[in-house]
């Protein structure tokens, strides 16, 4: 195409199939579209350049940080460029006495983890991805552990942001208090770029806990296992884990309800095995690292036990009270439905995953038939349809269930002023069908 | 006026003059101004029958929580209709196992923790004034507690808000994680009613401290004072306040640069006593409650020391490496523009205030002056014009050299869709002159 030699002409650009097609897709189910051409900017300034020109010709632009996402979010379902942020990857400032780092949008937040070792210092934001900080912030992940440090939209003081018509701003800035006009830092939090291209980041350190105690329980029925939750919040865990009986069997493990606890408090853990023993855990244990792991690599796991299936993954967040009931229900509908699925979330902050492996047309009916039961019955408990996975693809018409008609017509008209011509990440985020009634979906 | 007896057919109005004066200011020096009428909402419902019937004639709606604010953010310098929320301060539900309340936006803060108390759970932001919550939350307030808990935005799950046509719209929800959707939830937060009117709010409950430790250091200077900063947020202090000598004096207190540091863990009084002696402290005390009070108040004692004048109050914020140097710059100032300024702040987030007392426009040009020139420093050091009270109309100018113009341009697009005709508490946030350079403040 003759656009491409044009752009070309100004940012790095990469045409080969492999390059393309490792950047059509993520780790989801959604189906992989090629990119037209990859762009690999090198600065914002680049960034800019390829958003104004990309505008004047109404050509499709989707950033891309690591393909980590489980929701299709950077797919770019109409084609044209792709805009990998992969060469812009410097950690440019780690302040510690302002406990603040200052990143490039491709930086890895485990390269930046690995700079601060040793500091006393950390990205308080656990993944189990190798994402970029960029990608996180767009879709604002979370991990276990939120529960105790919040999303990454909790982590980040200011952005450096290209517009769809290439001018670049600032948002937020270097201090933790800022009450100084809209906060316009939260707005591009969590839009997977469909309002602008991220481009740089300042985010918080938070200090590393100097003690990790883990504690593993096992449980004979869901309730149990969540009664202990609060008490497990009141010791300040950092993370609250629940794995349910069918992936503790998927695992090798002991086909149990297993809560999961992290915390950082000398003594902690030791409270926890006693609280979790009057609750009536089956069995308590320190070996938790191997399941730390393991319950890191859920996604990748449950990937190579079905080769050749896709995987979609529900993302359903309740308020934490309706937590067991949510459970429950989940555990229900897959087994009258026949359908495999491995459950597991962060039961702190009531956020609750089902993989569920599918191949072709015919089982895709059945999967996706128990997703829109799940967020049925999530946003009947107060809940959400998405806890840190973000809308991507799948989740799209979700959106104006939760939040109605109306704020979702707030949305879009940011969107409209932001992006007039539509060119940032298509297809994704605001939904296509209004379904407000939930028993419509 | 005929509109008036329009409005009041569908909303309890107040016409007295001293309804009208209690409406017209806050406790800033700013220029009071009354509105034509004060209306009284009992409902949602009410407040977006007002703003869709305001919109029609054009007619400018500046919403009042409590009138604590100090930075003239309720004012209604257009006159028109104040919109006050104070006949909505029901307290909804309090939700423990879902650690949540859900309050009109009228309500005190102070109420709905007195309903919390012994619950073990607490709203967790404390500031001077017995504001609303739904007024904080549009001037992201914060407070002494904001190093430890964050600022009211760290503290909103969701709202209700009525948009300046009549649109009611919720936004966020009850789960602490969702990452579905644009985040309206954050751009309502500080937009100070100039975006929509807040009228309802799901907020999050924080456990309530079981320990209380207070400590008191004094030091012989600025910098050893601040070079202990680090070390109480390292013990992971509930509030970290600085109050230079000049307020210490005016307090009645002896003359000490004073640090001033709650903690939450048994122990860490005892820790942080041992630190400031090895800082260089001249004395360290248990005696904090009477200085807790008096910081608390500070803001009212400045007041009633200078009976007839009023108040400038800066509220730069600097990153937490450079405070010593804005505790320095700011007490060489005050004595080069022989100025009279008391000075405490919020060490551990790099806030600071210096309440500047003046009378007529003959000392006004000075106080101008030396806030021009904090601010200078400020943004100069990488911090905020304006840390936690606001932009009101104190600050208006600010907004563009701290956040450039192309950033502004972004805020006014947001304010034009959201409010096309510019009914909303007009005249504030949003600058009238841009000035991006700060050395042209």
């Amino acid at each position: 195409m003759n656009w491409v030699s044009e752009l070309a002409g100004f940012v790095s650009v990469e045409t080969g199939e492999a390059v393309r097609a490792r950047h059509g897709g993520d780790v989801s189910g959604h189906d992989a579209v090629w990119p037209d051409v990859v762009a690999m900017p090198e600065s914002a300034v680049q960034v800019a350049a390829v958003l104004a020109w990309a505008n004047e010709r109404e050509l499709p632009v989707t950033p891309w940080g690591a393909g980590t996402s489980v929701e299709g979010n950077p797919i770019p379902v109409r084609g044209g460029i792709s805009l990998s942020l992969e060469r812009m990857n410097r950690v440019k400032e780690i302040r510690l006495e302002d406990r603040l780092a200052v990143v490039e949008a491709g930086t890895k937040y485990r390269e930046l983890n690995r700079q601060l070792a040793g500091s006393g210092w950390q990205f308080a934001v656990e993944i189990g991805g190798d994402a970029t900080i960029g990608g996180m912030i767009a879709n604002n992940a979370a991990g276990p552990k939120a529960v105790k440090y919040g999303s990454t939209k909790a982590h980040v003081l200011g952005l450096e942001v290209a517009l769809a018509d290439g001018r670049l701003i600032r948002t937020g800035g270097r201090t933790w208090k800022q009450s100084c006009g809209y906060n316009l830092t939260q707005l591009f939090v969590g839009s997977e770029g469909t309002l602008g291209v991220i481009t740089e980041a300042i985010v918080k350190l938070t200090p590393t806990p100097a003690v990790r105690e883990v504690v593993v329980a096992r449980f004979a029925s869901v309730r149990e296992a969540v009664r202990c939750v609060g008490a497990m919040r009141a010791l300040d865990a950092g993370a609250i884990e629940f794995l349910d009986r069918s992936y503790m069997s998927f695992l090798g493990e002991e086909a149990a309800d297993t809560l999961f606890c992290e915390f950082h408090t000398e003594g902690h853990g030791r409270a926890a095995e006693a609280i979790f023993l009057a609750g009536g855990a089956t069995e308590v244990s320190r070996a938790g690292e191997t399941l730390w792991a393991a319950r890191l690599r859920a996604y990748t796991a449950s990937q190579e036990a079905n080769p050749g299936a896709r995987l979609l993954t529900t993302d359903t967040a309740v308020p934490v009270g309706a937590f067991a009931e949510m459970v429950e229900f989940l555990q229900a509908e897959l087994a009258r439905r026949e359908l495999t699925g491995y459950l597991l979330g962060h039961a702190g902050d009531g956020n609750l995953h089902v993989i569920l492996p599918w191949r072709g047309e015919g089982e895709w009916g059945a999967v996706e038939g128990f997703h829109r039961a799940a967020v049925r019955k999530s946003l009947e408990l107060g809940g959400t349809a998405s806890g840190e996975h973000g809308v991507g693809m799948g989740k799209r018409e979700f959106v104006a269930t939760e939040h109605g008609e109306e704020a979702v017509a707030v949305m879009r008209g940011i969107k409209a002023m932001l992006d007039p011509r539509g060119i940032l990440n298509p297809g994704k985020v605001l939904p296509e069908r209004i379904v407000t009634n939930a028993n419509e979906l």
